[in-house]
Formats: structure tokens, sequence, C-alpha cells
């Protein structure tokens, strides 16, 4: 399960907490990070603050977009402290381990989180199937980014150690690049339907997005969307 | 429940490691910092790293003696990541959570950290009526010190949100002192019988402490026991 977890930190400022992530993952099993255009990398900070979990960041993977950290992944999940105007479905640090040790062997799961100061940007809270809160104190909620991947991992590490009952399903989650593509088509076909007015778009496709994430579609069914979107198409 | 429990770093070498874990602390709620023999407190470089949680470290209380800072508590708890000659009554993180919510509101609980090198000495651990260890990667389980807070404050934290069902009880938990004024007793008198050999005491004290700790005596408790201590002794 452990091995299907990638962390993805988006724009991170601060080489040090690059490093720190790093030792949080190792001591909790985690191997894959990967890193949204950070700031500097790699660096003697980083690899320092590491300790012995320099091999996490020697095979850490550097992209320049969001979606290169994500493509492959059937489940993407995003820190956040902060309500949205629209809400999406929350879970906890609990409920998100359990989630992802429910799935199948073969799920990829990335976890996201923002920049030291902002967090993860909107647009990138759309990209996720779910939001990921930690519990914290009202009134000073605000985890050093390093501290925020240990209590996740933390929980990751702990569900991975009690039994699992995967449930038994037909076809495979779709990835993310797959529900791009679904995105993208459903938008076309919407604009093409005079629905979706692209000058004033209001929250559509957000709560669009919101809807589908949350459901988890299989592969069949992003197929069987597409038919229909297709099908649309062909009437206009 | 939160305002009850106490963190305690016992000669923690870095000040910046202070630091974060203040704000570790804060985030969760913890307020009460006990610092044993620290290496360098106060510290500009432990004020940057607590952020806004600088008020944690301005009320902390810097002590010469491990005793000093658990002396009024009726729950003492060490992190220890090493497995002991002797096995100690083990909490996983959560359990502490649990524990520490399930008891009686005026229950003062104890949470203690060791050196970043070292952790605990044994002597210290036998302080301590439970062990807690954070499950971890057997290959690495160093967690920073603050990321080690950071998750039992999380569980902590967590916990405090659920609802509790305090037992009931006649009298109130002993206090770290008084168990140890019946240690001290209990230690002579078993020389006095020459059932202990000062110059070879073996592990009979540790064991007894492990005993007693485990079960968690109330005051009458503990002058009963004191009570038959003393009667023996009149008959030696």
């Amino acid at each position: 399960m452990l091995n299907n977890i990638r962390i993805v930190l988006v724009e991170t400022a601060h080489p040090g907490n690059i490093g720190s992530v790093a030792r949080a993952m190792k001591t909790m099993g985690l191997k894959h990070l990967y890193l949204v255009r950070p700031n500097l990398f790699p660096s003697q900070t980083a690899d320092a603050l590491a300790s012995s979990a320099k091999d996490v960041l020697d095979n850490a993977v550097v992209v320049d977009a969001l979606d290169d950290a994500i493509a492959d992944c059937h489940i993407v999940m995003g820190t956040s402290t902060r309500s949205r105007t629209i809400p999406w479905p929350l879970l906890s640090p609990r409920e998100l381990a359990e989630k992802a040790r429910d799935e199948f062997n073969h799920t990829q799961v990335a976890i996201l989180f923002g920049r030291e100061q902002s967090g993860l940007t909107n647009e990138e809270l759309h990209r996720c199937h779910f939001h990921v809160q930690i519990p914290a104190n009202p009134e000073y909620s605000s985890l050093n980014i390093a501290a925020a991947v240990q209590v996740i991992a933390y929980e990751l590490y702990f569900a991975s150690l009690t039994e699992s009952q995967p449930g038994s399903w037909d076809y495979p989650l779709a990835t993310a690049k797959e529900l791009e593509g679904f995105y993208t088509h459903l938008e076309t076909v919407l604009i093409n339907m005079d629905f979706l007015n692209p000058k004033a778009p209001r929250q559509l496709m957000t709560r669009l997005r919101r809807l589908f994430g949350r459901a988890q579609m299989d592969v069949m069914e992003v197929n069987i969307l597409r038919g229909i979107l297709a099908a649309v198409n062909n009437k206009l």
C-alpha cells in the first residue's frame, strides 16, 4: 500500500522543508516524492535535514506542472486549511489513510501539499478528488509543512499495519489524466451546447469536478460518459 | 483535557527543536512546556522556529531535574523507540490520547521526550507509568523530536474532539511525587529486610515500579501500602 502513495510538494520555498519532509516520509515507509517547481533543489540544506532519508531526495521527481506529478494517479488528495466557497469532500487524515488502504493494490494515490505561506491555489485544489484537513487549534492551525506530512504519513503507516478488506470491482479506476480528458471533453460539449458561457463560466466546471472526483469513476464509466458526450456533440 | 497535559523535553540539544516543538504544541492546543536542562534556552533560533507559538516558549518552565517537572503529575508517559530488557506497558499514540482523555478532569499528564541522539535514559523511562512508541518504519524509525511531538499532540487533539466517558472513582490518583515517596519507602524496607541487596539490586525495583506505575494507584492505595511498609519496618 505505502509503495503506491506519492507525496507531491507544490512550489516549496525552503529547501530545508523538503529535507524534513523526506525524513518524515521515510520514518513512515513512504518513498515517492514529487516536487513541482521547487524554489531550490537539490540543496545541501535539504540533504542535512533529510538525515538518513537522503535516498528519498535522490529519487525525488522534479516537474514543471502539477499535472505531470499526478497524471497516472487514481486518487488525488490535497491538504487544505481554508474553507472554500464551494465545500469539497473533506477527509480527516485518518479517513484519508483508510481510503488509501481500502482501495485496490494498484491504485496510485497522490497527496498534495501547498506552499508554506499560501497553500494550494483553488485551481490546484479543484484537481483533487478529496481535500484533507488536519484537525487543529482554531486559533493557530498553521502546521509546518514537514509536520503536516508527518501526521498524514503516520496515519498512513498506522493504517497499513491493520488488515484491509478491499472491495471488489470490475474495472480499474480512471487516472487523473483520463479524468482531465473527460473534463475537457465535457467542457467543450457544454460550451458547444451554449450551456456554459466561457466568458462567464461561474462555478459550473468546479462543481462538476467535485461531483465526478468524489465518485471515483472507473475507466468504463469514463468511457460511457465520453460516449454520451460524443453523441451529444454529433447531434449539435 | 488539553490544559492538563504538559510536554517535557529532557536535555534537548538544539534550540531550534524547542521552537519547533512549541509550534507543534500550539497547533494542537497544548500550552504547557517543561524543559529539563536544555542545552540553550531561551534563544533566537527557538523563537524563529516557534513562529506564532512564542507564547508557549515564554511560558515554558525550565528545571534542573526531571522530578521537578513531573512531581505533581498523575500519569507520566515516556516516548521510547528502543525495546528494553524489561518490557514496559506500551501504548500507541492513539492509546495514549484515549487514556489522557478518559481520565478525570483534574488528572495531570506529563509526556516525556528525550535527547535528540539518545532519547530517555533507562532511569528516566522507569519514572514513567507507560511508554509510548510511535509506529514507524523498522528500517528508519528516527523521527525528529518536533515531528514526534506533532504526531502525539495531533492524537491528543483529535481525541479531545470526541466524547469521553470518564469512569468514576472514589479517590484521586496519586501524583508522581507521592509515588516516589512510596518507592523510596518500599526500597528502604526491602533493604532493611535483607530482601534487596543494595550492592546487587538487579532489576527488583525496576519491576516493582513497572507494576505499580501500570496500576495507576490512588492516594488511598498508596497510604495503605505505606501503612503496611511502616508496620513491616516496626517488626524488624
